[in-house]
């Protein structure tokens, strides 16, 4: 079956707000293995809710509606939407004396136009709501299924959970499942043909690729009658996916960023990690920290912005600054072998770079950053050129950082048995 | 002239991620003075995509299109809209120039379909990306225009900004002017009701209020026939705005983020700065570099995640910490000192809390952060409690770190005399 979202507010075509109530339905359909081929916004107006009510309705089986349930004048979602199918608003007693419960309870004063919110289409049924008053309601007209639900994230989540998917899981049999594949250090068109051949024609399972800040992620999507057949459609494709990109593929669970897998490797072979940061300036350690956990192996980092903090905090030797400059394959270097000196640590990572948007000479362009990252004594250091505005220089060498740290303890873990005694 | 915002993506649809370049986007349009009355989200599908572009050139003057742009086979928004319109598709040889040298700049392997990027269609306007390889493009069909842009925001919005608005402006006579004044530290609901009066019934100019991490914008729009007369409107109503929240407005200024108004007076101040940071992590840092120019007073910071850091990098007194604990009052006050002290700063900002998801206790639960701040000598400490996920509770000792240091500074100034001669 088909579903179309529709969330009416003018706070969402004013762009107040962000739109998350259309990101949580369309995930929760997705998981009940419902179509979802349109999302909509409109505005709290009579006329043109009910042109797109009519054109949803013609194409989908199933439409989400949320918001312009409350007691105001223009709130008018239910009215037209009962117009719209020809029912008459008839009063809900319960609802009515929920509401009134509702007000007593908070000790608010309750005023006639509250009253509106009593007010159903004929025949609905009426979805109780326990964090307002409005209610939610359900219309069913023909072969459709029309489905209001208020628009507070904070009633219209639990209402979902707790009334609307019990109500559309019954609408049909099956499970929809999905298993990303992250990949990091490849572009997207790359990644593209390496898996033409998978993408060309694909029906069950899909894959479908989201380009992230220097990842990109291949969503495997599989329908079947249950999760048990859903995996076993997932599986080869996921391990087709990993024998072609291998080593770049840095998970495979969708709740783990790539700084987790870089945390995970550190923890798994017992290593402490510091970082020294220049044009990044606190941004890989922040991603780092991000990790829960990370202060068994993170204990201390640096920001050297200026030539002076390298020299006394990481013991850049002066002549090395003076002769290659700070921006140089080898202040990096001997940043990071400070850093993991100085902290005692057995990996350590550095930044330095040139993120504008001045600072950039013919030679030394905007945008040069080199990293360097000692792993346990061996020392590797790669210069990478990165475009765009400072933020964006100063988030791509982050990434680029993690990635690069990646390698060297995937190299590490290759040598080296895993997991000395810990503590 | 009205504006309609289409979004396509299948990973929308999904609800992989949420969409805020709509919200971005409703937002610019509202401050152009433009009425989008529809928001749509549509699947990498040229048949449902065509239709979609079909409805909405018949209703809206101006098309505003995300997404689709990239080199695989399932980006097709440019090749739909062509075909919408009667366009073939040519090659723009500046982009292809473009996309050769932003994969030799990365030395990034170039495949055939990058080339698909290149193909704009006939009679377009080709904007060009500064910060990805897919070039933004606008189709004029009559009296229409219709607009597209890349869907990563990271590419989004810096090409809107510098292109699209720009090319908005000159569609309408007369002009509209924004002035966005900005608080921090209020609620937004707090914000609304303090203003009740001036929002109820306004014409020109209109407020529009923008909730963000911890701040509030008050969005200030007039309508004039040239921009003198726009100003004149404006003006009277910042001065209200400004007199109603005083201390708590950080800036009148569009571009200007909070932690670059600190920077500002620290600069105007010729006051040095350092940060050391705990659960923040290296975020504060990161902030405060994300401004040019930042060079000249921040020089180097800390990242002292555990107590031995503390300790050894700070100073931090071992009694302090074994009889207050990491996370408390007196040890974010000997953070700040310390790192004051060490680096020879005037002004030293310093964090200290429990991120969670674990570490917490009774006594001092996920959430609890202390922020001390120390201005030439004067040290302030102020405690704090955030709610959410580990994530956001760091975010927010970020930005209120940045609120705190902003009040200390300003007083400082009120205090002192400005600007010790630079150098």
């Amino acid at each position: 079956m088909t579903v179309e979202i529709i969330c009416v507010g003018t706070e969402l075509l004013l762009g107040s707000i962000v739109n998350t109530n259309a990101a949580y339905l369309a995930e929760q359909c997705a998981g009940l293995g419902l179509s979802c081929y349109y999302q909509s916004v409109v505005g709290d107006n009579r006329e043109r809710l009910a042109e797109l009510i009519k054109t949803a309705a013609a194409r989908s089986d199933i439409l989400l509606i949320s918001g312009g349930l409350g007691p105001t004048q223009d709130d008018l979602t239910k009215e037209t939407v009962a117009e719209a199918f020809g029912l008459s608003l008839t009063e809900d007693e319960n609802t009515r004396r929920r509401i009134a419960q509702y007000f007593e309870k908070r000790g608010m004063e309750l005023t006639d136009n509250n009253w509106k919110q009593a007010q159903v289409p004929e025949g609905c049924l009426v979805l109780d709501n326990e964090n307002g008053t409005a209610p939610g309601m359900i219309v069913k007209s023909g072969e459709r299924h029309i489905v209001l639900m208020p628009g507070p994230p904070g009633e219209l989540c639990p209402m979902f959970e707790s009334k609307v998917r019990p109500y559309l899981e019954k609408l049909e049999p099956g499970v929809i499942l999905s298993q990303t594949v992250k990949i990091y250090g490849v572009s997207e068109s790359l990644v593209e043909t390496k898996i033409e051949d998978l993408l060309a024609g694909q029906k069950n399972p899909t894959i479908a690729p989201y380009a992230r800040l220097g990842e990109v992620h291949l969503r495997v999507t599989a329908k079947a009658a249950d999760e048990k057949e859903a995996k076993k459609l997932i599986k080869p494709v996921v391990r087709e996916l990993k024998a072609r990109f291998g080593g770049d593929v840095y998970s495979t669970d969708a709740d783990t960023t790539l700084e987790k897998s870089v945390v995970d490797l550190l923890l798994a072979a017992n290593l402490t990690v510091t970082t020294a940061e220049s044009c990044t300036g606190g941004m890989l350690a922040s991603r780092l920290i991000n990790v829960a956990g990370i202060s068994e192996i993170y204990k201390s980092g640096y920001v050297t912005y200026s030539n002076k903090a390298k020299r006394h905090m990481l013991g850049v030797k002066k002549t090395t600054l003076t002769k290659y400059g700070a921006v140089s394959e080898k202040v990096a270097g001997e940043m990071a072998k400070g850093a993991a000196l100085f902290t005692k640590s057995d990996v350590a990572v550095a930044v330095t770079g040139i993120a504008g948007p001045d600072g950039g000479t013919k030679e030394k362009p905007v945008g040069l950053v080199y990293i360097s990252c000692q792993v346990c004594g061996k020392l590797t250091v790669k210069e990478y050129r990165f475009s765009g505005e400072r933020r964006k220089i100063r988030e791509s060498a982050t990434a680029c950082a993690l990635m690069q740290l990646r390698r060297c303890l995937l190299e590490y873990c290759g040598t080296k048995t895993f997991g000395k005694d810990k503590g």
